[in-house]
């Protein structure tokens, strides 16, 4: 008996997202055929190149001919236009479904293109690297993470299990929620949290009295973990936090909030706000950990060199 | 010929730095004698189980007796308090340093009670995990990280020298400056991120809708990160904000502004100032992996399971 799930699979863009589900539903076997395409024509030489897809498409539209699953994994500012690129050339009965950070305004954004004889069920893997490109995706990437699907109210059941079974078949865990309710979540865990290390990334960057060269030096000392989300891509965030804006401002909101009562608490001298708040911060961290969505290692597992054998 | 570096090493504290460094000297057998202590009668009596040093003495007064490098590994709000303690008790000519994250209240309290025939050099190596006690030492902390020295100007040169040796055996760079300067590089390089990590895992933790399984469950989009920080040892986390209040305060208002900057992008939908700060943090991290300061995989190297083998 085959794995095959969709006789055919369309992947729009082929960045670290695309390219890992191309892997793993390759690696897997789960597509009779799988057809790839970006925008980019470099991206698509470099597609052919290492194999990303049986086929890759010049054209979005070409892409989706016949395909039964289409999965648009671009930045959520474009989403929509290439639900306008497609909406003409799905087949009857297709599954579209889309990868991004936010989920109202690509539902709307979407919708408004694609016909009615479709299943429009959006979806997001909550997993990534800091890290984009064709070349950076792993079919390892969806392993133990969630990916959360925002169906409408209407959807068809029988298609929302179709697209789940795929994503736990590459080994995600699949929660259904609204789009409204994942926006806000996804808000402050990780839309706020971007945020705050873009912001002090470049805080660190531009400062009088010390130096760039030291702040890349000292970084052990708690900086350099910020820097790694700080690193994610420019195009990707700058459209997740336009178009998650209200929630965004919200979670800022209460953060601000947050941040002045710690600092309130420096000014005054107050050690006894600052302890109970940092108890409380660290049982969060085992949270984490006992649920697996993070290394239970030490300092996230990060490797350590040896010391040199002693000498006599 | 022996690597014996000292004849006596006390180190007091037993915590994860204090027992890094008394693994690191007796794995490369760097003491004739490594003596160590602890506040802690529960630490103590772990320590011994343990063999943290060659000896525990059960006061700090006793462990300092005719050591010739005494290391004060406590937390910076305690480090007056053993100075006052050993004081009376040091040899002379003894090299007395510490591991302290904030150097001018440290130099401040620790001087006020240390003789003037001994060489106080404080001392902080940047780096250590999320972990504390003295189990979750390692020999290897040090290796390839920075361990800032902070001598008054009057220090002598040959006892610098001699503190510098010992850093560089265990694995550390070794790099000189003021205690004034070193407290603002800290600030942004290390007390600064913590404060903001520990607000945010705060925030995250008390909203009203968004539950905390939730928090947990999606932390992998970039809130998981925050929390290695903010699991930190609350009593060390509080004394340093205390002891480093000016500093810290005057990064936070650079921090606020630029935060400013970014929320109002947010609010208007204006998107190129977003990309563009962007853009220039991302090349952040590379300068950091660049000099070693951390790991040069994607995502700080965590690991990641396998896919089931292809079904067929």
């Amino acid at each position: 008996m085959s794995t095959i799930q969709f006789q055919r699979v369309t992947i729009i863009g082929l960045g670290h997202i695309g390219s890992s589900i191309a892997r793993a539903v390759k690696q897997l076997g789960l597509a009779g055929e799988l057809v790839t395409t970006d925008a980019s024509a470099a991206i698509r030489k470099r597609a052919a190149e290492i194999g990303l897809g049986d086929r890759v498409a010049e054209t979005n539209a070409d892409a989706v001919r016949d395909a039964d699953l289409v999965i648009v994994c671009v930045p959520v500012g474009v989403c929509g236009k290439v639900a306008a690129d497609i909406g003409a050339h799905l087949k009857a009965g297709a599954i579209v479904s889309d990868v991004g950070s936010v989920k109202s305004t690509v539902l709307r954004e979407m919708s408004a293109h694609l016909p009615l004889n479709v299943h429009f069920i959006p979806a997001h893997p909550v997993a990534g690297t800091e890290d984009s490109g064709p070349d950076s995706g792993f079919a390892e990437l969806f392993i133990n993470r969630w990916c959360i699907l925002t169906p409408p109210p209407d959807a068809d059941p029988t298609a929302v299990e179709k697209l789940a079974t795929l994503w736990r078949t590459i080994g995600a865990n699949v929660e259904i929620m609204t789009a409204e309710h994942h926006d806000m979540v996804l808000a402050v865990t990780s839309h706020l949290p971007h945020l705050i290390a873009y912001t002090i990334v470049g805080t660190a960057d531009e400062l009088e009295n010390v130096t760039q060269a030291e702040v890349l030096k000292f970084s052990a000392g708690g900086f350099r973990d910020f820097t790694r989300i700080a690193a994610s891509d420019p195009t990707m965030w700058r459209d997740i936090f336009l178009a998650n804006k209200d929630a965004v401002l919200e979670m800022l909101g209460a953060f601000q909030e947050d941040l002045s009562k710690l600092t309130r608490a420096i000014r005054r001298g107050d050690g006894e706000v600052l302890f109970d708040h940092f108890t409380r911060t660290r049982a969060i961290r085992r949270g984490i950990v006992n649920l697996g969505q993070d290394a239970a290692g030490a300092d996230f597992g990060r490797p350590h060199a040896h010391l040199p054998p002693q000498k006599s």
